[in-house]
């Protein structure tokens, strides 16, 4: 049997991402799955040769539009839409699709905190697609709706998890995290432009205003009865794709560094795309781009009383269009492993 | 029957790209390919988590010393090192493997351009790695020895090959080629260093001093019978990877436009890595990063009466490790295109 | 007596840079010189403080829109405008005012060149501001109309110059330049966000289609009776500003890399802001930004038989807003490098 | 009466900013400031055209060795040196000469701190650079003796200054600041590389290794009573200049925006340098690169309960040569803002 897979957004950044994934995915070349609808709004019409130059074998390929019927038909359908229509879009697909949402519309557990971040109703909660979060992946394997995180969430929630888990920390972070300007999406504005954001560094949407704050600290309330506080800062640096994720909590009395390394080292021992790296080497963005690693490094700073985690992860592998397919692969039974890759373009 | 395959300069850009791909590579994932030896000078006795991040499936791995003792017992042997030091190595490996030299050592056929160039004995001539030139895909399959090009006669080449092949031009070319930073390899220079190169654009080994310049008359002298002439101005700019090729010469009377489009259109139809952009869509490096393709792009400029090729690769992978790659499939009668991606990570 | 000076288009790229070297002129300094309207029109009615952040002594100001009643009054009006637009508040100011145009409407001599590249009719020919152009000086010096040249003819043709003026070559041209990214000014674009341009190099308007190509060739015919071919390649690379050309032309028989070095000496030996670098060191676009300067390097390339000129020049002064506050300065009879900087801020 | 001014570790790129400057500073313009003595070490006998072609009004100097002799009557000699030598050769400066050290060696107060960051004995400490912080610029009017401030402290510091001062926090900050790659100075190393720093980010001597933490707290203790702890992650980043500086600390109950915003207004109202930026307009490093300033936003988080401080300088300016200059011009008595640039090169 061969199953069909629509993707919704098809020239976005997440779209195009999970495209290339899709291409180079085992049960792609062996033919068991196959790409069906591509669609877009703007570039419908659109060969895939002029909206996608990156996706070549595809170039002869039409961009269609993003509605109900171009999507039905198929086993499975990416979302890649804004939100809000996203929520939309998927309300209308048949219920025996699986369907994967980029969009942030099922992520929150709180409907008070959607209207307050999102200004809309909330439009429910689906199984969320971090398989490295206890609980987590049984929940996702088999499901035919999921919601995929954040891309600073997956950061935040991957370097923070194990000690907020472990109660290494008391769960008051102050988060710092580094992007790349594709995790802006691609949508024309002057704030970035290129001679806007290269050579340049910017705070934005900071002290709470950030959309992914609530869903960082939804992630770490999971693991611990005690309250969670985040202080999210993300800043827009000048390379195209990583998340650089640096944070610090108040460190429990007595917690030694041979504590907090053996803590993630077995936090995230079978875990395929979670890696702590040996003593003295830190993440480093370039070491997982367009892989679907996230890299983790823990250290514990006597002389400030607090922990500090990094994390890097590829903001549209790990942080989307790999989250996704890893989803794909729970949600179809696959090795969850299949068609993501662990070594990275680097440098 | 499990390969053995090791790779000498495994720290180094080309090796680290090289192992990239073998870990993605279907006869990898299948178990009939094996990575063994993995050999670095100056990394000697340190782990792959330490020397190459990037690949974290390896982490545990040590680098060993680069000497015909450590690539003994292999069936393949890459070869990521120094000219000079590679043909020494090729010299002590045995008739039976497979070696495929990412060095220039066995890529000049002309001993005295050689000697003018590098300033020594020239070591010999191989099969050289750029299948798509007519006449060689035949010479790579089964050889046992392969010198693969330098990632500027490949861009280079791809983008005039059509057009002198077919006459569309006097081969008397003019070709700037603009690399990111990684050509320069893995080697601490002032230079070379981030505060250096970021922001800034600087030519080369400029006015014929370049040792690709050679390479690139070699091989479109080929495929014609006039003298060919190469003015060739390498130009570093601030990016990662990827070399974008511009590449002009006199226009033969009354070619057109469609006979140029046609031209290269049918010389590549059937060609899985080289290809021909539609009409307005220029080559960009993001859309060939990390994959092993070529995009060209040809226009007739009547005013001035020259033709313009223009072509992007990723100079660490169509450039270096992908043909590599791409050669050893051959070399061993796997599918020329296993392993080898051909979307790109962009943006 | 205190001049005022007025700068339409204050929020874009060129008027910005023309504020920023204003700010820093002997005559602002001592009070001669007053800075009187800053006009835009998107922004009109916003503080400079949110439109131009980086010019903070400035931040209580406020945009006006551009109308010839809000540039009345001013001795000074510098004009960063679109073409076209450009020339219609032009032709609305008095005469005794001195007019410093950044757009392309009075550059060219030949009305069928300016329709055929601009497909709107010819609005005239003033002085072209580039003083390094024998004769050009003595036209500029108290003129009230000044055409500033773009930014590409000002690197390709203080390249060229003196090989054409001397006849070291014969002006068959082929030029590559390639821009930094606000080359392309401040206006939202998928094609020039910071995803899409970092990390990545295109060429772009090719094969004769650059607005700038009748403009290097109308430059250079000025100073040879021969025909002059211009093949005109523009790139766009990842950095914010600066510009490289490199430009090759077949050489006249005999003219030796000593002869090709002492041309260019002696022809810009009393040039401020055009200087040869020593031999053996190339252009490199950090050396100049924000400066006024233009480096050059000159070599012969035996093998291929062309001279091989390259030059530096950071697109937003020497190309834009340096040349119009040079040209200022002739126009009103001040020291002509008063507020230049010669020394780049690099790296 | 003319000043002679030499400048150690010129070919360096503290020492490299510090000429920039002087070469546009009032004094040098009107003959008053002379430029004697410039020295290096590797460059030793290397034309400046050579070692700093972004200096080309200087190109036929020659860089001496760095020795007290060649220091020698200068009425003001800069330190642009490695720390250690740099307090050697000042040792041996006459009292009369107006020494400036860029180094760290007189930065600390406490040996002890001095002793656990550095490894060596403690040179001693001088009046500190930084004029913003109350009681400084008195202290360095008319001294002979400057320790120039490291660039991260003067980013950290004048971000939180305000609020440690007023009392608007627990002085238990959580600094991360990210820095370009000119801050690890013009040294060759790998990890440094071009291809290693684009599209990468990293944190390194994270969890209080870094040399500037101690400075940083120093700063802010010498402005309350209460404990200061400092948990500080330097971040690198892609971009030659700037750091942007993010900093957080629990908010004293009851403080609101207002009350942070009016702190901060009235703190900086008469500073030259240290600029608050309108509500809703965040610190971004491409406004300030090549000007002395420091942007600062201040909010603050209530759903956190954190107030989060921002800070953009550019590392060579602010954070090194310009204020070496900024201290020279109060050494000497002239207008503190004389040569200092408020005005950035943007984009």
């Amino acid at each position: 049997m061969t199953l069909k897979v629509a993707v919704a957004g098809a020239t976005g950044y997440a779209g195009g991402e999970i495209l290339r994934l899709l291409l180079g995915h085992p049960k792609y070349l062996s033919g068991e799955l196959r790409i069906g609808a591509l669609t877009g709004n703007s570039n419908a019409g659109v060969s895939v040769a002029e909206a996608c130059p990156h996706l070549p074998t595809l170039a002869d390929r039409v961009i269609e539009e993003t509605t109900p019927a171009t999507l039905a038909g198929h086993d499975v359908v990416f979302l890649g839409l804004p939100h809000g229509f996203s929520a939309e879009i998927a309300r209308q697909l048949p219920e025996t699709t699986t369907v994967i949402d980029c969009a942030a519309d099922y992520r929150l557990q709180d409907a008070g905190e959607w209207e307050h971040y999102y200004g809309s109703a909330h439009a429910g909660t689906w199984p969320y697609g971090i398989p490295e979060m206890p609980g987590h992946r049984e929940a996702l394997t088999g499901a035919s709706r999921i919601a995929v995180p954040g891309c600073f969430p997956t950061g935040a929630t991957l370097a923070l998890l194990p000690a907020v888990a472990a109660g290494l920390i008391t769960p008051d972070v102050a988060v710092t995290s580094i992007t790349g300007v594709s995790g802006a999406g691609k949508k024309a504005s002057v704030a970035l432009l290129g001679a806007e954001t290269m050579g340049s560094l910017k705070a934005y949407n900071t002290a709470g205003k950030h959309r992914h704050t609530p869903e960082i600290a939804q992630n770490l309330a999971e693991y611990t009865d005690e309250t969670v506080t985040v202080s999210f800062t993300p800043v827009l640096a000048p390379l195209p794709r990583g998340i650089l994720t640096t944070a610090t909590a108040p460190l429990i009395d007595g917690v030694s560094q041979a504590t907090a390394t053996q803590t993630y080292r077995d936090f995230y021992a079978d875990e395929p795309f979670a890696h702590l790296l040996p003593e003295g080497v830190q993440p480093q963005t370039q070491n997982v781009v367009g892989s679907n690693m996230c890299h983790v490094q823990v250290e514990v700073d006597e002389r400030s009383g607090r922990l500090l985690v990094t994390s890097a992860i590829d903001n549209l592998t790990k942080g989307t269009g790999g989250a996704a397919v890893q989803c794909m692969n729970l949600a179809l039974g696959f090795d969850e492993t299949a068609g993501l890759p662990t070594a990275a373009v680097a440098p």
